[in-house]
Formats: structure tokens, C-alpha cells, sequence
């Protein structure tokens, strides 16, 4: 596991949005704008199920977050990791509200869908160029 | 080939900076932040020979695209597609400079590092969520 440098982990802990490239069951490459948090050390993201990243992260759980400063893009956060876990349940439910009130200020997620159920990845940074 | 709609023609075509993921030869996930442009409809890229990204692309020619508007990050424009041709050369060197002017106004890159070869890629958008 890598460490996360002060910077990164500033990055990671802003409101700035990331993108989250994954791997398709078909080996193609995809990419996601994606809220981001940390919590010991991983990084982690939530989405929701029946969309593109949970089976494709089931399947092959690599990730490549990537990230610049909108105000100095040079010098761009660039990360190659692992979900080392994955859950669904209330602690999901949870996880999109924190991310909602560190991104947009609201309690609860106002974009659920009905009968969305959210899942949370957790991911452990295996090489992080800053 | 998918066609490039207004409002992902005008953020290939401004100043933003894009990531695009490919994958590695390993099947992990890769990801890079980069200038773009675009040129009969498909997206050009530039890389420099030794890189990760031209022996990725070799070998699995799929890139995902991904660009959100700084100031209203909401509404991301997520691409996948593959690179159709790539070239080394006069025609790589110039669509660097092309791209320095583009990005900072420099009529030559001034990052070319000593004995470094550039190397241009052309991707065909096969599907553009905006």
C-alpha cells in the first residue's frame, strides 16, 4: 500500500471531483467523475447498484483515480489502486450522505433515486504520482 | 463512430484539461491528465515515446475520456473510444507545438526533453455521455 503525501491527501479531502478510470468486462478502458473522501489511509468512492463501475469493479477491482488543480493543472495527482472492499446497506447509504454534505452541503443525498441502492468501494492507492 | 455534439466539441476545443484512461498491459486500469484537440471529428492526443501510454495503446488501443466544466462540475462528459492511427514524426512534432500554442500561447513545447521523440494519437469516439 502507498502512502497518501499531504497533497494528495488534501486533494482527496477538498470538494474537488476526481475521475475514476476502471476496466470493462470487455477490457476496454471507462471513466467516471466521481466525489471522493478517505478514510484510513484508502480512498473512497460510492456509486450506485445497477450502474457501470460496481461489475466492472467486481470483476476487476483495479482503479486509476486521477486529478489536477483546476487553478494550476500542472502537476496533475495521478494514482494506481485496488478496492480492497466493497459493501452495500446502510453504511453505504451513509457513506453518499457524507459525501453529500462535504460536496454540496446537504444532510442527505438529494439525487437518490427511488429503490437505489448505493454501494461503497474503498480503495488501497498502490502507486501515487504527485 | 460516434458524433462529438456541440458542447463536447467546445470542451475538446478550449483550454480544458481532459484525463483519458487506458489500460495496461497487466489489465489494470491507467489513467492520465491531458491536453486535447480534436481534428475531423476525431480526438487527438500527444504523448512522448517511452511513455506509458504508447505501449498501452499498442496493445489495447480502447481510451475513456473524461472532462468536467471546473466552474459547474455537474454534467460530465464521460467518452470511450480507440485510437484509429497514431504517428511519430514532422506531424507528431507539430501537433505538440500545435498544442503548446493552443494551452499556453507558446509557438514551440517548451517541455521537449533532450533526444525525446512525440507521438500522436487519433481516437474515434464509439459512444459520448455529455
Amino acid at each position: 500500500m502507498a502512502e497518501l503525501d499531504e497533497r494528495t491527501r488534501a486533494a482527496l479531502d477538498g470538494t474537488y471531483f476526481w475521475t475514476l478510470a476502471t476496466v470493462n468486462p470487455d477490457g476496454t478502458a471507462q471513466s467516471t467523475v466521481v466525489w471522493v473522501t478517505t478514510r484510513d489511509g484508502k480512498i473512497l468512492v460510492n456509486s450506485a447498484v445497477g450502474r457501470k463501475k460496481p461489475p466492472n469493479l467486481a470483476r476487476n477491482p483495479s482503479v486509476a483515480p486521477a486529478w489536477f488543480d483546476p487553478e494550476a493543472p500542472y502537476g496533475p495527482i495521478q494514482i494506481q489502486g485496488h478496492v480492497v472492499e466493497s459493501y452495500t446497506g446502510d453504511q453505504a447509504e451513509a457513506d453518499i450522505d457524507a459525501l453529500a454534505k462535504k460536496y454540496i452541503g446537504e444532510d442527505v443525498y438529494p439525487w437518490r433515486k427511488e429503490g437505489e441502492s448505493r454501494i461503497s468501494f474503498l480503495i488501497e492507492p498502490t502507486h501515487v504520482q504527485s
